[in-house]
């Protein structure tokens, strides 16, 4: 008898990610689950100057089949972006245009990943970056989150312990626990990449979203040889493209540009002119600049009624951008509880179980405050603030009993 | 020392795919080489009057994060086009959209597919397939192609030695060769399949483009339990969107979808909602029908120049439609010799030996006849005619001394 499905199939972490995406969905519920960026900031008429335009102009060669890497003229601006921005000098060759960043996961474990290979996670972690590597079947090392990034001994113990061959992670704002790497941990995370001979895949989509402190470069600012970084349009200007980036080693795009051949061939060459005309008729900075603002009135909003609502035994990160807030209940206390309490108040959240690959956080949750203007975000953190003291009091009447 | 990249990378079959992406761009040549659908034929004022029209409306979505599985009336839109088209009653729950249908293969690949697993090829095969399956290990069983589709005995005998897990053709107008699936060969390996219990990933690129003979219904009329589908919109309407579809079992479409989560989350938004718009506002089958008659055309006159300028010596397939001619040299000649000659003459094409995964096919190469209008034709059948001759001038002289 032939096993039906692949060993790759039966070995998946759990996750949590399409019932996200399911209940930001459902009608009536506030949902605090997804990282969505707040519509209203869409540059939809623009978009729609941009298609004419392009289509008009070169409406054959949108629609045609393109190259692997991707528009040349999108790499380009991607590449020059990164001098503008960070002093970085960097070549289109340097840059792989991406079906969303989540591709770039999937290119990257595909290229380095054999099964039972090692790697270093964060944790908590992404959950798509989870479900992505593990189809490669690598086994999964994770060290902790602390205030000012990754736990930097407990790293270099992995990378001593351990054969590890990637480290992933999210350095700015993380995804889920908004928490950002210093620039010294930064420097540090370099010098054990160097001295371990690691690649770290950086996953940055958030980078360009904060609200305080100094902007810090990507990691390959540090360390040019040994750091990947995944980019993104999602969050600056649509996730409706679906478009993304690797900046990584010439070696290691031409690796992970014969992955994406047979992946997909390419990505929407559509999708890419659209995007590069949008971005040359429009002052991009200018409208991150609105986005920042509008999202840091969210999160300042966000912080306040935890503040002022919740149990002062609820703790929070206070992040310097993104998207995402991060709780932690008392110990002992389990935010799959809350979660059915919350249904049924009429929001929800993720869980933060779902964000550790071996166990703990059962007390945490992330919450997403990008997605809501400011009454829904004041209704739904009401309620939420309803489901935690309905969560907190049943605990200590059965305590009680 | 650790091995930088994963097996897989170094285990790969020679793939010639990029060349010819890149070759198609190279200026002043002639090429015959990449798949290309003629670029006058795509629906460019429509596309735009469709994006200026959804984005207005529904903006917001549009440019928003969507389900994994697709844009909702998109996949009811294939799933009842199937109804009229061939009598199925396909639900949408057996549609998953994927970024063009090259995606599909490699979902199907990394869902079904263990290092080592078997899989049954038709010989010659399609390139991109071989690449996308060789990222996931597999052991390849080649079976020839006759006139009326796979070799049946072959693929009966294939079943009953190895282990066959997966079964991949092209059905229609197969690419690299123009052979198509007879009726009752579709019958037989619809009961192979049952028996064998094989699943069948048929490549349905083409089957739309048929210029004459009888339209022949995609595997799952012949079997539903074991075939699945791999349908796109690049050849119909533009592959610049980069959008193709799996139909399949519900079971197998569950688990394709988280492939694709963890792969790209979805295929893009904004591409989805502006085919559909596209799709509701215009006559798709009158677009193809138009596509239909200048490709039936240009098929029509590359054959014809084959029979008047090459040498009878060289065989030829004379296809029902698609894309593709495929030509035969006289045994013992090579068909990259002849692309040394044909550089040089200012055409291109793809030497068949690419399609061959375990060797055989040196005398054998594929041109393309959908991407040129007639005069670019006809002068780049007469390049070919020349080099054709010095090849096999060249070889007599050769043969003499």
């Amino acid at each position: 008898m032939k096993t039906k499905f692949s060993r790759r199939m039966h070995n998946l972490h759990n996750s949590y990610l399409r019932e996200i995406f399911v209940s930001a969905k459902a009608p009536g519920t506030i949902s605090f689950a997804g990282g969505l960026p707040n519509p209203q900031f869409f540059p939809t008429e623009a978009i729609a100057e941009a298609t004419a335009k392009i289509l008009k102009e070169k409406g054959s060669s949108l629609l045609q089949y393109g190259f692997t890497e991707g528009y040349p003229p999108l790499r380009e601006f991607i590449a020059q972006r990164y001098g503008t921005q960070y002093g970085l000098t960097v070549k289109p060759e340097e840059i792989l245009i991406t079906t969303g960043s989540q591709q770039g996961l999937d290119l990257l474990g595909k290229v380095f990943l054999n099964p039972g290979d090692q790697m270093a996670l964060e944790s908590p972690g992404y959950l798509g970056a989870i479900l992505s590597f593990s189809f490669y079947e690598p086994d999964f090392v994770s060290v902790p989150l602390l205030e000012d990034g990754i736990d930097i001994e407990r790293l270099g113990q992995a990378f001593q312990e351990h054969e590890i061959k990637l480290f992933y992670g999210v350095t700015n704002f993380q995804n889920p626990s908004g928490l950002t790497y210093s620039e010294a941990k930064r420097q540090q995370v370099a010098e054990l990449l160097e001295q371990y001979d690691v690649f770290f895949v950086e996953d940055n989509p958030y980078g360009e979203l904060r609200y305080s402190g100094q902007d810090l470069p990507p990691m390959p600012y540090y360390s040019r040889d040994k750091a990947i970084t995944l980019g993104s349009f999602s969050k600056i200007a649509s996730p409706g493209f679906r478009l993304g980036w690797i900046f990584a080693p010439p070696e290691v795009i031409a690796m992970a540009t014969l992955a994406k051949q047979g992946a997909d061939l390419q990505s929407s060459s559509f999708a890419q002119g659209v995007l590069y005309q949008y971005l040359c008729d429009n002052d991009i900075e200018a409208h991150i600049a609105i986005i920042k603002q509008a999202y840091k009135a969210q999160r300042d909003l966000m912080i306040a009624m935890v503040e002022e609502l919740f149990p002062p035994e609820v703790g929070l990160t206070r992040p310097d951008g993104g998207m995402f807030l991060w709780l932690t209940l008392p110990e002992g206390q389990s935010a799959f509880d809350l979660f059915y309490h919350a249904v049924e108040e009429g929001v929800v959240f993720v869980p933060g179980k779902a964000f550790h690959v071996d166990g703990g956080g059962e007390n945490t949750l992330r919450l997403s405050f990008s997605n809501s203007d400011q009454a829904t975000l004041e209704t739904g953190m009401q309620r939420l603030a309803k489901a935690v003291k309905r969560l907190l009091s049943d605990k200590q009447s059965v305590g009680q009993a």
